[in-house]
């Protein structure tokens, strides 16, 4: 990446307006004007409208519903940055939703992170940030450079009000989550447990067949990285409500929840689930136990530094 | 590519289910076992369901709605393919969607069709069957291999009993399709006739300003490569009509018909309007001035002819 | 592209040191100090003159022949600077000769122009400057930008004393023209006509099977992306007059004229043919029914635009 | 890949000498001709002694120590075998060493996985087959197929024999392999407890600081991918013992045990270590309480699947 | 590479049209049907006139005058064949002429011998046969495999009974071909001597500013790899004689022989100059000194093996 | 490369850290803070000590012993500087060990000098900076720019003051060196002569078959580009005073001295042999007889003339 350019230009995709307003806001800055259309043949168009020629570039879209409209999106946005002479681009990519399919589990099946990763490089792309990456080895998926964010920072000051040190636990849904649940329990200085997670095949639905640790008479606090329906961390809750633990709350880093979670986490014995605002549409209105804070700041901070080229690693709380 | 394979191997993609097992039967094979899942994140997921190392492998997947879902489903199994050790994969794609974005007519966009052909070769594809490109130049766009069929030859012989030499005129409903009119005017020895169009932005409406040559008291054939709205289509028969043109046919290899769109091409004046199977999704009941003649038998014989190594270039009309 | 270097160096190709020298007065710097040689058995050599480290780097060279020594050198210049460790490296090429070659249009040949485009793109070109695409979807054979310019707003003064509303037409010797000459059409206000052209295999001649459109009475401008012999216009021409055409001009961004050409165009019934100077080396005086309009400042203005960052958008006339 | 050929061609890397020869046994082949030299001024060098032009060849060789010696000896191999006309060429690498290196755990690290996976290719491998990979995300560092194999099929029958449903436990010396122990303690029928590791910076002691599920009472398998020096293993036995738990059995698919080990890991209260010849070089005598189990049979099938394109899929356990 | 054909395809280029028919008369196949058409403009046409999807082919053309004619032919065969499906494409270049440009010698030059492997590899090459490279070391310019011929073999029966041990001497006409002459020495068992050349600037005469090592009283063989306008070998033989040579020969494998330089080379003291048929195209009857061994049952040879996948290696003299 | 950096950052790898610290006391800099480690199973590990989001890092390395352990931490730097967003990465790499494997001077080995370049370039080098590379066609292994230094520069001021024109002798103790004594002898202005070495095998002992030129009476001073144990220089040294040489001096860019060379260097008839101080570790104290020059302005100058875009070719000295 060349020298910093006069001017920070950034700019919404679809799925990220409002919170690529809040990171422009924060950098005092304008939203770059660029324009996307979907016809009625399903095809995807976009246009730019300022000259970028020379400029460093930031490219603002996350992986929401519907993933692959959003995802094709920025590929036709870097080419046409690229196109364009832009003199870098980054993709910020606030939740990396293919992450999940980081490797094969299964004969025959495709490792789907490398491949959009592949496809974004093919395109053209210099740079990616992004957010909980669902493992961090998926920065290896790419020969660019990640700046890999974490929302630990972001949420810590909120539940440092709330966790104590004596009687609380941090709670991972799942053994895969569990370097994750690591990092907040070594902040917050308290125990870990795991909850041992059985799954069918590729739908959604999981159960809890052990909870490993002690978490009789203690809080909980559950953390992951994603949440699609709730349904993982609804059946920890419940759980761990049977093993004898006191108040649940939560806290994930991308809250997507798919159509009909919303009554289903708002009935589930959590009294509050926070997570950021990478995700940004959402099937129905949220339930009344979940809280955003945004990320935005933590998103400001880092195109800042990248602008100015100063160190991001600061950023980051592991 | 190398060798030839003891057993041709079909794959069905979501869109294009049908087709592949009319190409299936017409080659006495059974369609491949496969998998794909759309969750409700949005993320697409897919799986093959037998060994294919060694082997290889055609799927059939069209570019019809929902676009970027089918393909990303395409890149995922070309994965998904390679990396369960095929000799080679043929991705067959009877309607390339994206050949529209062929070109940078306008500032700061993308050319769309060039992301795509390296997002293709990016997840490993080694060839590329498909039909009635938007433009001949997109071939240009990808290093491997592309077959490129035309559904010239399977409407030929319905029109031939149509078309007459003295009173028909073949008619390209805008400058882009003169060359493609070309091909049928001469196949059936009949003028051309040009509709100067006028499109304004990216919206799908356009209107014809001028129809150039001669069409009053000819019968009028329209040919076009696609259509989605029918809204070109309709445009160009009513001129025609106003301009004294007697029974108006058209043909166009791939038909979306758009929403909305069934109730407006019943009632142009347009007697029969042929199209190809090449897209199977409509969002409405075919218009019942739609004829649908299948590229099923083009399909197989070109995959035939790729598994053999004889030549397809016989296919080629032009 | 990294930002703006102090300053601005342009290097002439052998086969456009007129352009360049032009170009450089425009912009008053001088030409960069190379060398170019040909030896007795055929191969090329060439060297730079100068200090080029850090620099951005214009190579100008267009494609007239011979062809294919322009083109290697070009190749071997590019990467004379690359190793010198220029910034970055912009060909200029006024005339992209190869762009005819832009598709598979029989079976078994090459797509010669993205044959070029990857030989360039491998020897490490940042950037293409060049005018009048024979298609615009070249553009999509390059992954580097391309700056695509047109000869239309150089000519376009000149014309517009000439060129009327009420009794013109503007003619495309070719239906692969008429998108172009649509462009001449809409900016003089004038209706469009379409010479139907049948070329017999890859000779030059070609004849004309029918005028499509009406031009009797009218004085025509025939318009097209380049001549080598002059052969199309010619037929054009005489067709046009036989249909009852007054005045016949034409316009070509690009002019070879090949060995025998010149008597031929000057004993046609054109009143003049306009080309620019894309084109430098003639086999034969200049005809005189032929005016050039030096497209140095068209270059001039494009180069300062991609080397202080500003958009060369505003070039584009459609 | 291409069809499979008449001969099998299995070569033997410096470090991977034995198991070569016990994987020919199994198939009944010779160890192909090579000659590795590494002379006194630090520098490899290889030579194939035998025609392989057209060949699938397979090259053996784990990355044990000297680690880079061997790394730098599999890509000279595969860039000696392409350049002499192999059809393709598999590195079998047992034990990927560098498969720690998978994630920026900290801020301006290489991802060393990356960097390995990327000389692989660049010197032209066709296919990996390794053995329990770190993180199985490693294979999406590879755009190649990669065979992934686990040591639980060959190491299963042995512990089948001692280890009961009732009164045992799998655990994970670290939650970065409790996704590993949670398939053998599926595969066991047990519960899975977690040791909570603190390891200070890069130095490979690690202390335990907590045992996450009940271990008092039953007996225990210690699960890892590798050990180094025995200590992870050591401080989670003793750390077991101290919790209550009876005899302490372990297994890691690679046994490296480094210098000063072989004591340590003879004093440890582990009743017995199992491990597979994917290492053969040791610095010491095996400890007394270390037992292997060849990995020959498995690599066997693997290449035999693969060079008679047979499914591989059957051998992954999970 | 992938197994063997059926059937051999062997196409000629425009420069190697009489070596394609002896190597093709030595194999017993007919060459392949293609058409190179070189228009007026300066473009460079080709078509491939069969089928040859599946097939390994080769194409045969050299590097001689007009070399980047014949190379950008090259270059669009491999395309033709590759986009036609071909197998794997071989290109048989007897003389590769840019092997001159290997280094940078001097500042801001290009190393175009590397260009062009580049250019090949980009426009699909597989494969690259040739002879007597100017530097060993371009081989490593490609990533594809190169089977590099010597002219030794051919000529060596020649000589054997000439050359005696006793009063002979090799000379190379310069330090660069010292090794070269090495390989000639050993084989027939005589001393080495040097001929110091001085060259001046890129033009094409040197001088020699003394001989290393004894030649007075012996019959001299001068060795080299090409000769353009006989030029250093007329010198070198002059400076013998002068120094007390007696009877001069001299070899080289590629003899261009530039225009002006029949009569030079029969005036010159040698008695006898072979060459080989790697180069054809000649601007003069052969000076009556120069004698032609054909190279073709060496490329026979080559081609042979390489279809039936057997060692190549036996052709290497060194 | 864009435009220079405010600061210059040079970091030392581990085999370079005497001459990274000479370099930049001559350029006023503080040698980068950077930390590799070589963990006892054989693995490296490196890790940046300071930001360089933006910078030109140049990194030095020497391919001294060992070898494989140097050029990976080289690529493992290369790789963290790239993900920690450096804007460039300068490998300064003043030994070059692999260039000796530059051909195929046999059947089926590998060219090592080419796979270690594409390594260097996979994992993202923009440049290197080298000295007396064992050929000078290995740049053109490279795509990025090399900047190719020699020794002469720094050693001419020593022999100045030693070497009269009139009694001495240059001699290249392998014809492969006869280009690089040429400019040692035109520099100094003496002849030159030639020893021709037989090797055999791999082993790194040669013996001397002749001399070619005249050496009697003369003093000679013996130049290469390196030497290991020595034994070509003593071989060369021992054969020239038997054919009558005077004093005999020595110099090669890079003394490595192997195990047990000592002794026998000073045992010689050398009377100084002089090196750089592009290898720093050594097995054994330095013999007597040997002088180093240290290198350390010459790639502070390099460096400078880098960072500053100014031109380096003025330090080539042919």
């Amino acid at each position: 990446m060349a020298k910093k350019n006069d001017s920070l230009l950034i700019f919404p995709g679809s799925s990220s307006k409002q919170l690529t307003r809040a990171i422009c806001r924060q950098l005092r800055v304008k939203p770059g004007e660029c324009q996307s259309m979907h016809f009625s043949d399903g095809n995807t168009f976009v246009r730019v409208g300022q000259n970028v020629r020379g400029k460093d570039v930031f490219f603002v879209q996350t992986l929401s519903w519907p993933v692959n409209d959003n995802f094709m999106e920025i590929l036709f946005y870097i080419d046409a940055f690229k196109r364009a002479s832009a003199n870098s681009v980054t993709a910020v990519i606030p939740f990396f939703s293919y992450g999940k399919g980081d490797k094969k589990d299964e004969p025959r099946v495709s490792i789907r992170a490398r491949v959009c990763a592949d496809c974004l490089e093919a395109a053209g792309v210099d740079r990616i940030v992004t957010m909980d990456l669902h493992a961090p080895q998926i920065q290896g998926f790419f020969r660019v450079p990640v700046d890999h964010l974490y929302a630990l920072p972001i949420v810590e000051p909120h539940f440092r009000r709330i966790v104590k040190k004596n009687d609380w636990v941090a709670v991972a849904p799942d053994v895969g989550a569990a370097k994750l649940v690591n990092g907040y329990a070594k902040m917050f200085g308290v125990p870990v447990a795991i909850s041992e997670k059985v799954r069918k095949g590729h739908r959604e639905e999981a159960s809890v067949r052990r909870i490993i640790g002690d978490v009789s008479g203690r809080h909980a606090l559950i953390v992951d990285d994603f949440t699609i329906s709730g349904g993982t961390l609804i059946a920890t809750a419940e759980r761990l409500k049977r093993e004898g633990a006191k108040d649940i709350y939560a806290t994930v880093a991308h809250g997507i929840f798919s159509k009909g979670s919303a009554a289903r986490i708002e009935a589930a014995p959590i009294k509050e689930l926070v997570i950021t605002d990478s995700v940004e549409y959402r099937f129905e209105p949220l339930p009344k136990n979940v809280k955003i804070i945004s990320a935005a700041s933590l998103f400001a901070e880092a195109i800042h530094s990248i602008h100015h080229r100063t160190s991001v690693s600061e950023l980051f709380p592991f």
